[in-house]
């Protein structure tokens, strides 16, 4: 495996290549990861894998600077997994001019479900998505269903702007208690992690109940969030919409996703559960 | 020549063809036109031109819908100019969902010049080209300098977003009265064709009054903006910035541009000069 720090060793490696499936990140990379990583595999001649924490897709108060960086452990899991080359420039090279002054807008989505609470979040994650596609120039790039709005972002960017790359996504990774796996899981007390799993538990009960029939759907969010509230968590949504587009769910919509953002203590954790109804 | 009408059909061509430079225009083609048409012969094995007149750039009240639509000439004289492929989507085919929803957004500079008066405008053109770059996947793209700003939007938008797209500045065609050609000069009226060409005498007058080492560059450009008013035009902006950038141009600043754009009658024409100060 090669690591390569700059974008025009990238760009003399890809020239050489054949067919390559990317895989972005921002290190610290668990088993969720490495899922990526064999669909990338199984999808290309070269899986690409890229570390950089992108401080564009950060907020004020979030934890950019405490973001773990943890390359050398990265890079002995992507060496294991089979990976040709591990692509982790420095902030320099990806924005050189500090300010990244061309930016790409996502629609209105951008501001709803985690968008209402994390300003310009979306933005950044296109933009940096952007840059490193027409850098990579993969054919196929992977992305987790865990991120449910990121993956609608780069989907509908990718299509919207033509970009000549196929997205693939990738089913969540769970623990066996069902919490789905996360760089920010680490950041949970003893306590904290027993009571995680939680979330999953609520968006499985809000899509049991969809298919029993219930479609009071305002209903069912808030007892969710409630369910949660009394078990301690601070929540910011819970959300049944349409997949893919995930546009507001109404009657007549089969294809779903339950959607939600909770915290535990100060650890934001965020889940998704597709389900059909009817 | 290959005339070509769909996305599917362009990509599948772009498989088999070696090094592309590409041209994208809105069609109604004259000599300025086929001077980038001459570069981007000149830069790679294949050229392709499009032909797209496109929505996004055109503001409330301009000419959107009587902008001249002449394919059959067009694709006569660009064969005669040795172009390889004339792509010619449909407004459908570039924009299937009539919205586009993920649009590049410039710095503020697309709000400056010529942005001041047509909102969205580079936006548009900034998005537009994005497009067209993933879909023709181009080693290099040829503008013409007579859009300067154009040409620094897309410029910056290129390195910004790591777009892996050589782009080359081409030299303004002119007619022999120095008057730029332009595809609205047609609108122009026999008398206001031969007053045309004092836009480009007030520029040049500009320069060689900071060369000669005037410096007070507000006087300037509002003499040459009264000269034009004093003949009839409505003036936009006459303007000293630097070259490239296209900065506000300060004491110390050297390689210049003087930018303007006026209307005679209905018709609004653009031009620059750029010169070497001391």
């Amino acid at each position: 495996m090669k690591i390569i720090h700059t974008i025009a060793e990238l760009r003399a490696w890809r020239k050489t290549a054949g067919s390559v499936a990317f895989v972005p990140t921002m290190g610290n990379l668990h088993a969720g990861h490495l899922a990526l990583v064999a669909q990338a595999r199984a999808a290309a001649e070269h899986v690409v894998v890229s570390v950089f924490v992108n401080r564009l897709q950060f907020g004020q108060g979030e934890d950019f600077d405490q973001y773990p960086r943890t390359l050398e452990e990265d890079a002995a899991k992507l060496r294991d997994a089979g990976v040709s080359v591990l692509f982790a420039p420095s902030e320099q090279e990806l924005y050189p001019r500090v300010r990244q002054d061309y930016q790409v807008e996502p629609p209105h989505l951008q501001n709803e479900l985690c968008g209402q609470f994390r300003p310009n979040h979306f933005r950044g994650v296109a933009t940096v998505v952007c840059k490193l596609f027409n850098i990579v120039q993969p054919d196929a790039a992977c992305f987790g269903k865990k991120d449910y709005q990121q993956l609608a972002i780069i989907q509908g960017m990718t299509d919207d702007l033509n970009i000549p790359v196929r997205i693939i996504p990738v089913d969540t990774g769970r623990a066996e208690d069902g919490l789905a796996l996360s760089s920010r899981n680490q950041y949970l007390s003893a306590e904290e992690r027993r009571e995680a799993p939680r979330l999953f538990r609520e968006l499985q009960a809000v899509a049991q109940a969809v298919q029993a029939g219930n479609r009071d759907y305002s209903a069912l969010q808030n007892a969710a969030a409630h369910h949660l509230q009394q078990h301690g968590w601070q929540v910011d949504y819970v959300e049944i919409r349409t997949q893919g587009s995930l546009h507001i769910a109404r009657l007549g919509d089969t294809r779903l996703v339950v959607l939600a953002a909770a915290r535990l203590g100060k650890t934001r954790l965020i889940d998704n559960l597709e389900f059909a109804a009817e």
